[in-house]
């Protein structure tokens, strides 16, 4: 712990997530006296707030402090200099998606300033940056957690470590890892029922907010080829990008390069038919369709799209915009250990973030 | 961490988790040089190994070495005293289900001896023993973790302090709790086909070792009651003891006082007829029967015993001895965050304890 028995939190990042997490800090702050927790730093993409003397900001009405703030967000170098200067140990918790501030976890971690986040992008880009990461984090004893980096706040990340870290054999694991995707399938290939047309079903979830602003950046498997990336390196697999395997995108070809997702949204009944096949195939054998992701620790094959599942199957019963992943494991043998829920959603995230601060508390 | 970078480790038990848990423990040290772990104790009810200067037990060989030991185990207040007089941090492991040593834990914890266990008897007895002993840790420091108390290596107890830690509103939690209870109902009211006679699939159960040698041990109910004790303590709820709530024992009472289990097994198919009309009222609804505990936290409602699910539930679905436990919680909403999988046996219970474990390392 702390000899001060303060720790400093810094915050970069205030959307969705950020909100909530703020919420959740403001609690945990209250319930635990010690260590006192500050908020010494907070900003988003556009404007910051901190004092040269690290005075805690209120966390009650940051967010409104914020918005008025006529103060530019530090430059990262500077944010680590602000940081590493700080009398009593930081965390940094990093709410957004940003690859800028992923690539500066080693410097960060390096002058010891601990890192819980919800951003994919430090544990799925280049294997270099990952491997830099964890280096930085060892040689300085800063710690670093991502729970929501997949599944939101359901005890993934945390469960693969334990499997692994207690000897457990990773050989497979499977699932589904896109709360967006999850909704979509389970509307349009339902257990029970016809479902919609894949088009109409897209727009649905769109109308709903639960695709990003343009549909093309969930279907075209990205987001569940980053957390298979995430996954497969803590099973030991050091893959090297989440384009480095295949990855099936769900983007018709020749709607790849229209401007804008509302003409993508305009221009996909044309394409209907396709998906709707895919959907007849797969009920003639008394299967659903269902986009999923898979690693096979043994072969090494990782992969990312469409499969057929038995309607028995858990992965077919998924409802709502819930997550499932399933760990095959040694121990566990035949039947595999499985985690299931909402994997998506700024309270779930957040709290995914949270318990990750618990933990580094706890340990520096 | 210990200020001279060994920590000590004490095993009470050296039964079928203890063994497996040596194995891991064996691994564990092998792939971590940091802390340097060091064996300084083990025993069984009837023997032990130890030297008066805290000499390294080899683990390769400590069962052999126990096996042929004409050394009597301490009294646990001689055990209390050798571990606190060590010169590092000490962690023990109770591997037993001992209810005396469980009565010890607040000794151990106030003397700043650290414990992690699968032992359900110290957080299910009395609700003074549970605050004696989070009394005692918070009082010295000393951490103590059971995660293998519920659900053997399943994520289950860290999953439900993570949520009450992080300021979620738990509402509910049901499951299945017993792998015997589960293997016996996935089998006598299979999802498809008919199943076996109750009293048929109880000698099955015993006689692939899936029971207690008296399988009444199973059928009263008191395993999964404790487990509901525990985890509606960690839900906030000062649940008294597990027989404060109502719990259905599935002997049939006239055989609650014959002299051994074989009668019991002898006698009971004269009693199949009550649990096949169980069995057949769930299929007059198209449901399932099975054996399940709830906890109703915001009616403090907590119950231990057989209730029917629709067919697609995952409760029905549950296959082999697998436990499912599904955490209603007002961040997570109407569909639960679930985890499934054994929850039971060796291998998997000893992950839970070495997980545990390597927690408190990182923390002490």
């Amino acid at each position: 712990m702390s000899p001060t028995n303060q720790v400093y939190i810094a915050i970069i990042g205030a959307g969705g997530v950020g909100k909530c997490f703020l919420s959740q800090l403001q609690t945990l702050a209250a319930r635990r006296p010690s260590p006192k927790l500050s908020l010494c730093y907070i900003s988003t993409s556009k404007k910051a707030l901190f004092k040269n003397d690290y005075a805690p900001i209120p966390t009650e009405n940051a967010l409104q402090a914020l918005a008025s703030s006529s103060t530019a967000p530090l430059a990262l170098p500077k944010v680590v200099e602000f940081l590493a200067a700080a009398p009593a140990k930081v965390v940094l918790v990093d709410n957004t998606s940003s690859q800028d501030v992923a690539d500066a976890y080693p410097a960060f971690l390096s002058r010891g300033i601990s890192i819980v986040t919800p951003n994919k992008k430090a544990f799925s880009g280049s294997y270099q940056l990952w491997q830099d990461i964890f280096t930085a984090s060892s040689t300085s004893g800063a710690k670093v957690y991502h729970e929501s980096s997949v599944g939101a706040g359901l005890p993934v990340i945390s469960t693969l470590k334990d499997l692994v870290d207690t000897g457990d054999e990773v050989t497979k694991i499977e699932g589904v890892f896109s709360g967006t995707m999850s909704f979509l399938f389970n509307s349009f290939a339902p257990l029970e029922g016809e479902g919609g047309k894949w088009s109409a079903e897209v727009k649905k979830a769109k109308e709903l907010g639960y695709t990003e602003p343009d549909p093309r950046d969930d279907l075209n498997g990205l987001d569940v080829a980053r957390k298979l990336t995430i996954l497969a390196r803590l099973a030991g697999l050091p893959v090297e990008s989440p384009t480095s395997f295949p990855v099936q995108s769900l983007i018709p070809q020749q709607l790849e390069s229209v401007a804008t997702g509302d003409e993508f949204l305009q221009k996909l009944p044309e394409f209907d038919s396709e998906m709707e096949g895919t959907k007849a195939a797969a009920q003639n054998q008394g299967k659903v369709v269902r986009f999923v992701g898979s690693i096979d620790v043994a072969t090494k094959a990782v992969k990312v799209g469409l499969e057929m599942f038995d309607r028995s199957h858990p992965i077919a019963a998924l409802k709502g915009s819930d997550n499932i992943i399933s760990f095959y494991t040694k121990r566990y043998g035949s039947n595999p250990l499985i985690i299931q829920g909402a994997g998506a959603g700024g309270d779930v995230t957040a709290m995914g973030v949270t318990s990750d601060l618990i933990k580094v508390l706890a340990q520096i």
